[in-house]
């Protein structure tokens, strides 16, 4: 199998993060997003979205989709259990890691199309928009803020794909010059903790 | 347990269908979103960020977001597989769930936010980013038209809740005026098809 990764977007990080903490080793192409190479008939024949990350399997098969690849190699390589454990847990773990990509990532991101000018050009750009989404992302910053007071990670006790996606979110959020605020000290705390974890410089 | 439901939103009808295809029956209860019923204490104790449905276990836990519904009962309930049959199916579903729910009906939805009444004073609109979204929905529609070609279902041959996601987001565009295209005939034999199947209703 290969994965098409890419370095500069913030998707494929979530899954070289999901295979650091299974400690699986997965043989890479590196798609240069900045040269638009993901825009070519060569990879826009394998992914017609022209999104990074894929996995392609020995079949031929390709997998897009952060999310979806995480899913497989979770099916594949149960062990450490990153998307929950029993029926219910891997229900709230699904919802906390749709929270974190709906409530605080995609906003985020959001904020980048709409504001920054490596999309000048490339899409139509809505400034206003990504000044509601900055809003957003802050104010569900807080509320997780809150959350996370009583507990070590976004789902629980244990680490888990919904720390990824927030991990790789807030990350990206320096582009747009959007931290967690300084008052936030659960949060900080998280940052911290997930941050130091040595899947984080994947 | 219990299914904290609303008729006028299109998220809870993903799960009614969901429930319609098991054949599973739930206890329901309707929240009148139009009178702000899921911005009131009670609701807001059960789920902070408001959004129906949620799904009350009988121990208190509640489950938010669809489609971390729709893996509960896909846990505890597998026949039919809504989700996928191996790991490479759970990961293809959950690719094309993603791409259904990502590229056509969150587009539909921010159409319907940022242009409707409904939302007028509720939440900050910007309405040129709503016509972004109609043309980026009716963009992957005609992409999705093509891949339908050789296919009967999303996913593959099988329904699953790929074709929920989209069959809601579809139904959920007419409010905005945002229909099929009458020449993306593949398209069309898919939503006839899937409109005429008893869990439509749901």
């Amino acid at each position: 199998m290969k994965l098409y990764d890419s370095k500069l977007a913030p998707n494929p990080r979530r899954v070289r993060i999901f295979l650091a903490e299974k400690g699986i080793d997965v043989p890479t192409v590196q798609v240069d997003i900045a040269k638009a190479e993901n825009r070519g008939a060569e990879f826009l024949a394998k992914n017609p979205l022209g999104g990074v990350p894929i996995l392609e399997l020995d079949d031929g098969t390709v997998i897009a989709e952060s999310v979806a690849i995480c899913r497989y190699f979770e099916e594949t390589n149960p062990r450490p259990p990153l998307l929950g454990t029993d029926a219910k847990d891997r229900a709230l773990v699904e919802m906390w890691q749709r929270r974190m990509e709906f409530e605080i990532a995609l906003p985020i991101m959001q904020v980048f199309r709409n504001t920054h000018d490596f999309f000048k050009g490339r899409i139509p750009q809505v400034p206003e928009y990504g000044e509601v989404c900055r809003k957003a992302a802050e104010s569900r910053m807080k509320w997780l803020d809150a959350e996370l007071a009583g507990r070590s990670f976004v789902a629980g006790d244990r680490y888990t794909i919904a720390d990824i996606t927030l991990l790789v979110g807030i990350d990206f959020g320096r582009v747009s010059n959007l931290r967690i605020a300084p008052d936030l000290a659960n949060l900080q705390r998280w940052y911290g903790e997930v941050s130091s974890r040595p899947s984080a410089k994947a």
